[in-house]
């Protein structure tokens, strides 16, 4: 195939026209399809219908000792803090275990910076005229929207395949008032990047001005391979080896292993790190839903059973990548529309459409009944200045709706590379 | 009983020595009773393990359509912002259900208001030079320490059987930074008072000089009646007749109707706070644990099975207030060493030793091998001017410990109360 860019003006307007055809012909189909969030589908769901049964009216509540229907054990049970700790590769005693959500753990870890400082601040964050954090782009909306929120200034760090471009951190980690750094280590929301070896010991490592520089290492998708699980350096242990053993804070969830906001939430950190913390978070809370906690220690048991629970996750999923993937190629390879990256995990596939082009493709996929997560949403303030990136979260529909929806994405995507290249005739 | 105070010098070595052969008696005993915090007692605990009968692997996990599994529903499941709603005596749509504990959310809402502001707000609190809040003295340990840990300075207002010295809150809150009040309404914690009716009127309708004036209303044991229920105005009604609709932001969680740190909580206030909320929470969290909600609402039902559940609780608990309440007054009926308020509900007895006695009663007993909440607990930054103020937490030990334990401290307040007369002598 051709690229249009190589295409005669009236080469151009046939192809258009024969592209709205078939537009025209997708949009009278009077579609409803969601594909704006990393939703598990109802069969992912399933999978963990089991874990309901763990626990009934007959069963024994302790853990350890501790009844886990009364109040008590602010960081979490031992037996999740070590199934969790060992999940992130570190011992039970760097490990807390929250909440129902990693994201409402990180938000709380962030305040208690702004409010109070972290370990070895000089002073609250607040404090200061204005601070400043590192964002890889693209990258997660909900971890910009936090520091959009309490006022930090994000700075955009191009994310490669391999994390972030380290010659843009380390210039960037000079000003003091940087203060840390989002990272979505593993199968990267939304490009499926995995950081590499030499990029986890170069952020563990580097010099930074703040000496209470914080990596928020949000490992949302440590076990969600679709396709063959990469490897990874633990960052905690290299921050360790570096002599910067406080330099982490790592997030995860069981958000996608089990249920969707019903799960448990964990955190890591040195122990140091973990000392500070509780004294800060005994002020809020007694101590987190011990009952869920036991409910997922014995429904999941071991790291062994959560990956084995995760490959019948892939199973579901991968299909639906596929028709993603496939889809692309089959109806955009060699038509210079914008690229895309095959992940080997996570919930999502990242469309970079040509410059200019993301807005008018999700125009166009809304009316035809296609929503999408918003073109900018990549990017901190919703500024995306290539106006490129789009995310694609392919889970929740079935395969069969996912192809659908990507044909219509990918005419939609012609038809703006076409109306672009128009433009400029 | 003739009073300590009328005896002569000899007469109070006599009896001190009786006393303290009793002492060496209960302490020889070796005993190891925490009655430090109020938790439930295993007994209550079981009332609630039907619970974990509704929702199995064959269960329907979906309520109004949402399918409490995955993500969604910020505000919560409408079912169960029914039925809390209900039990707080306000509308659905005023009522948000959030994760396991109001405690977090209380301390989560002050957070936000130093970072950002409540509704109506010119600035975040945390702006001001120094802000300021009410709060009630005895009052609950929790609350003081967020506030200590906010950096808020706070302002200890008596209260009485009947709430706040009101007298002392209107002219107190002449100065706009004060910017709210503390309250737990009903069966306070620990004095066991109940708001009344003008108390509760007044808190609604009072001028403040602060426009952004909040009433953090903890309505923790609004269904936990030990003896009569004893019934109490509607503050969010009653501040929507005064014209001022949003200054109260109500509490309560099922911690101690269900599972302790394990229930749900929620929050209460008028629709244009929960909008306000609502747009502010979306940054820290997609949703709370709805599966939790799921299976309190399928266990409790409504209103009037949650009353039915309570007098279960109320049945197990009488005894030990019961306990509490019969050693004192044979003990120390008459003898002048303090005095103690028999509550209705809640979780607690004061008792308020003569002045300067508490530490000595709280060491005595503790050598003794049980453990208190320890003196000044009830007091903003641990300072009990008095030093008279002890929180017994009578609901976690058997009635039997009970009664022995409060023969223990009978006989501690008699020697405290003794050696105290003695020193003056």
């Amino acid at each position: 195939m051709r690229p249009y860019s190589e295409m005669t003006k009236s080469e151009l307007a046939d192809a258009k026209a024969a592209l709205f055809k078939e537009y025209e012909a997708y949009k009278s189909l009077g579609l409803k399809l969601n594909m704006a969030r990393g939703k598990p589908a109802p069969e992912q769901l399933d999978l963990s219908m089991p874990m309901l049964d763990v626990l009934d009216s007959r069963s024994d509540c302790t853990s350890g000792g501790v009844d886990c229907r009364n109040y008590g054990e602010l960081l979490g049970i031992y037996e999740a803090r070590k199934l969790f700790g060992e999940l992130m590769g570190i011992s039970p005693e760097e490990t807390i275990v929250v909440g129902s959500a990693s994201l409402t753990f990180m938000y709380d870890c962030f305040c208690r910076a702004m409010l109070k400082g972290v370990l070895g601040s000089e002073k609250p964050w607040c404090k200061y005229d204005k601070i400043k954090w590192l964002c890889p782009v693209p990258g997660y909306d909900r971890h910009f929207r936090i520091c959009e929120f309490l006022g930090v200034e994000m700075i955009p760090v191009k994310l490669t395949e391999w994390g972030p471009d380290m010659d843009a951190v380390r210039e960037a980690v000079k000003d003091e008032t940087v203060k840390g750094i989002w990272c979505v280590p593993k199968y990267s929301n939304p490009l499926g990047s995995v950081y590499s070896d030499e990029c986890v010991r170069e952020l563990a490592s580097m010099e930074t001005a703040a000496k209470d520089f914080r990596i928020f290492w949000d490992n949302a998708y440590m076990v969600h391979n679709v396709y063959e699980d990469i490897p990874m350096l633990n960052i905690l242990e290299e921050c360790k080896k570096a002599g910067n053993p406080d330099r982490v804070y790592m997030f995860g969830s069981t958000s996608k292993v089990t249920f969707a906001g019903a799960g448990v939430g964990f955190f890591g950190a040195s122990k140091a790190n973990v000392e500070f913390t509780e004294k800060q978070i005994i002020v809020e809370s007694i101590s987190w839903d011990k009952m869920n906690m036991l409910r997922h220690v014995r429904f999941l048991k071991d790291v062994d059973g959560i990956k084995a629970h995760m490959a019948k996750h892939a199973e579901i999923m991968r299909p639906k990548f596929d028709a993603v993937l496939n889809t692309f190629e089959e109806k955009l390879a060699g038509k210079g529309c914008g690229t895309w990256v095959k992940p080997h995990g996570g919930y999502f596939v990242t469309f970079i459409a040509n410059r200019g082009c993301a807005t008018r493709i999700n125009e166009l996929v809304k009316a035809a009944g296609l929503t999408m997560t918003g073109p900018g949403a990549t990017h901190p303030y919703h500024d995306d200045p290539d106006d490129a990136y789009l995310r694609i979260a392919p889970t929740y529909p079935s395969a069969e709706e996912v192809k659908k929806a990507m044909e219509i994405f990918a005419c939609a995507a012609q038809i703006a590379t076409i109306e672009k290249l128009e433009e400029a005739l």
